[in-house]
């Protein structure tokens, strides 16, 4: 497999299109990483953010508060390609953005919907990014 | 899905036995979270280690030197199931366990095979693991 360096958003965002799942990795309060996976909109947006639904008191969410600098990684086994982003997270509450975002089969985490009050977005901006993909 | 927090580590070996590639985030020089894709046993051994083949100079190597921490991700999205583990990463260089765990397709990254001067292995003692997967 080839890694790649890469500030190439164009070739990120084609590597992950796809890929409809990533694992976000947080470092939690002992400074330990902690990843869970994470239903990806299979985009990074022209600004190099990548957005994520999330419950605003989730444990994720305090443990960005204490250390925003994540890893968002997105697996396609099949076809042998991995990426690997590092960003800083941020909570975002946006109804806008929310709306713009949401898909119907999110209802499987928010039952009550893009108004269900605990709903609010998580921002990654990408700051660094690595690909490998199978010839 | 159904987060599991588990000390059961038969499960999480069970979940695990078929993924051939997973994703090792270790901590960075600027203590930000950084992954590559890694070739797993697809197995935890009875002791709760998991053994990757790496090269000893590599820069995965001095960053766990300097933060031990780790965070590893299995991804099988054909079937949603995920799991997460953190652990404690050690560099080992052990000629009777690179021989134990030696496989073919490892020339691939060890054109020299299992008696490459730069083979070594780094050990993952786990101390937490979450599962996920759909019913």
């Amino acid at each position: 497999m080839a890694d790649t360096q890469t500030d190439n958003l164009e070739k990120l965002r084609d590597m992950i299109k796809d890929i409809d799942f990533c694992m976000l990795t947080t470092i939690d309060e002992q400074g330990d990483p902690h990843s869970r996976p994470m239903s990806s909109n299979g985009d990074i947006d022209l600004d190099g953010d990548l957005w994520f639904f999330t419950n605003a008191s989730s444990h994720k969410v305090s443990e960005v508060e204490q250390s925003p600098k994540v890893n968002v990684s997105f697996a396609d086994p099949e076809n042998q390609r991995y990426v690997s982003v590092t960003g800083t997270a941020k909570l975002v509450r946006d109804q806008k953005k929310i709306e713009e975002l949401w898909r119907p089969e999110f209802k499987m985490w928010f039952p009550e919907g893009k108004d269900d009050p605990n709903i609010a977005l998580l921002r990654v901006s990408l700051e660094k990014g690595e690909y490998w993909d199978s010839p």
